[in-house]
């Protein structure tokens, strides 16, 4: 593939927060009506004014600071002391131990991480198998390294409440058909689904089967919702060496201005995302790793203020989507996204997302960036200031009617 | 080539900082005498505790911290208005026009920037023309993307003084040969030698003859000493959108631990970077990116001394290195490296490294990183602590008359 057209497949035009790069004018003779007054908000990211990051945060970084060139200059895959302090946090938060000294790795985000372990797993040619819909950057990672894409479909519409909706008996084709990674989001990106018990151990049993390598982003398992249970499959039963997890503090904890990630688990694997980080980044900032210090150690109420939080705005939205005639919206059990399926309209999809923008001042990112066959759905992010995202989708649901097909 | 020997050849055992995961178990029964008392030194990076940051810096990052989400959100290219700041001090300082919408990306270091400018740049089978000795990630990257290399040698040691010593005939018979892309350092890492305008111009000549991107490294490019002459590719007879030139505020500046770094110049392939970092690390640190508003805004006077410092340092540990028989080292002319190449030793000079670091308590790193014909030398980052840095390299002549052959 040329260096041309690899890179023509890596469209960002509608990734979040880059939409201030479109180029909107062939649109704008197919507008209807006037702009729809409200404080603007922008559903492609959270808002860490509104919710602002874990108290005492900035005081870390002040104290890595402060202590210099030790902390400016780590090992490529973060600071040992560092290390060691967060790998008993995820241990006791997963369930399963966490080998400080070989089985972590820091990184500059969780798309660090994520970019990282897919790196160390797959190479051109190898096939990959990846949840439709699912964070848009793994189909992306797969293609810049070409390799071979297997969906697995992931009917969150129809599925039972308690279920994901993964079609195993797709994954179990992939793995197959000679797959020998996986990788998906738990809880959903960006349904907000979370994967039942007997899915994760049927993930687990199918990659045990097939000896195959599992990358799970767990990015928002801490921000769960009443009465949700969540499986670690990490704690499963599966070869450790045969699972990689994600996390990072930039949602929950509002911590994104850091950039900080964390991939753990196989060795083998994070020793390989080791080597590729010194050509890419050598580290994750150093005085940011200081920050983590803090990490799984804020206070108990803080954290279920929060959640309660989330799950307020989070009920309010569905209330106005459920509305919205025709309009189909689950209910995410965790995280901050919402993706709802819009009915049926005048304007494509995708030009009725810059309508949105540009008549009502809300972004949202287009369902076409998580599956092909997810075009008539958009996602938000509601970690927003409770009363302006109300009204945010108060206003969307409005321009829903006035193009309504 | 699959994802193991893609990995086996990404060796990081001998990269600076990583050291202290090396096993020297099988070293111990071959090293004579004992240890030789004195401060440790960690030649592989700089010491920003000796040299300290930019003053006002940490000030400039909480300022962004207090700006809240538009800081922590940017562009995946970097915050419009630091952009515009930095695009500006770049023009003057390079003399040539930088364009701050799109011919301009934040990086996380300049390491992220180098990743992305190669990735942007070669592709698999595509053959890219890399100076011996340079950088050694230079070589990782383009073996990481299964470019094939064409070495072009730079013999600065026998090189006439304020030449680097490039072989432009090599370098026109690698362009001659495919090569569609030139990336080098300058000044060169590891020997601090500074092309001269007339190496510039040939190599902006025979750029434009073949229709090459040059990629140069000039992150050092501040750091120049007494009567040194520096000459911006960018600012040659060459198409602009056939140079991507990199630089960052890690090193003169002590900025490390902020992890910034900055590419500019050609608008296509600073597009392509960009949408590489969506799916790499998103961005350069939100809160990181404030550090930049003041980037080439230090006070002159601080600079001197900076400059002054490290002027001194230099030539004293010239005066120990050329005092110890069958050493040369070249003067450095630009940056904080130094590049001696050691007389025969009964150890292998990758051993010697080892008995360096374990009997003499300093680091450096063995000259095989940089070229296939650079064994016999080492790189040494000279911006120490003045007096720890002389006795340290005290300690590795005594060290090399003891292992001398």
């Amino acid at each position: 593939m040329s260096i041309i057209e690899k890179f023509t497949r890596l469209g960002t035009d509608n990734a979040p927060g880059q939409e201030v790069r479109q180029d909107t004018s062939s649109l704008e003779s197919r507008l209807r009506g006037g702009k729809l007054d409200g404080r603007a908000v922008d559903f492609s990211h959270g808002d860490v004014d509104a919710h602002e990051p874990t108290p005492g945060s900035f005081e870390l970084f002040s104290e890595g600071v402060a202590k210099g060139g030790a902390q400016a200059y780590t090992e490529y895959r973060g600071d040992i002391g560092i290390r060691e302090g967060v790998a008993e946090n995820l241990a006791t938060f997963t369930g399963a131990g966490v080998d400080a000294r070989d089985g972590m790795i820091i990184t500059p985000g969780t798309q660090g991480a994520l970019f990282l372990a897919v790196a160390a797993t797959v190479t051109r040619g190898d096939k990959i198998a990846i949840v439709q819909p699912d964070y848009f950057a793994n189909r992306k990672l797969a293609e810049f390294f070409e390799a071979e894409i297997i969906p697995v479909q992931m009917a969150y519409v129809e599925a039972e409440p308690g279920q994901a909706g993964i079609d195993l008996s797709e994954l179990e084709a992939a793995f197959s058909a000679g797959a020998r990674c996986f990788l998906f989001s738990n809880p959903n990106n960006p349904s907000g689904v979370v994967y039942s018990p007997d899915e994760i151990a049927g993930i687990a049993k199918l990659a045990a089967q097939y000896g195959a390598t599992v990358i799970v982003d767990q990015l928002y398992s801490r921000l769960r919702y009443e009465g949700v249970q969540y499986t670690h499959l990490r704690a499963a039963d599966i070869d450790p060496e045969n699972v990689v997890t994600i996390m990072g503090p930039s949602k929950t904890e509002s911590l994104s201005g850091y950039r900080l990630g964390v991939g753990f688990g196989s060795k083998t694997i994070i020793a390989r995302m080791e080597k590729l980080q010194a050509i890419v980044s050598l580290r994750a900032a150093g005085y940011s790793q200081a920050v983590l210090r803090g990490w799984f150690r804020e206070p108990a109420e803080w954290m279920e203020d929060r959640i309660a939080q989330h799950q307020a705005i989070r009920d309010d939205l569905l209330r106005v989507f459920r509305g919205i005639e025709g309009c189909f919206a689950r209910t995410p059990q965790a995280g901050s996204y919402l993706f709802p399926q819009l009915p049926k309209l005048s304007l494509s999809h995708g030009d009725f997302v810059k309508a949105l923008r540009m008549q009502a001042g809300v972004i949202v990112t287009p369902g076409t960036e998580f599956s092909p066959h997810t075009g008539a759905s958009v996602r938000l992010n509601f970690s927003q200031d409770h009363k302006a995202a109300v009204a945010a989708v108060e206003r969307m649901a409005e321009l829903v009617e006035r193009y309504r097909a």
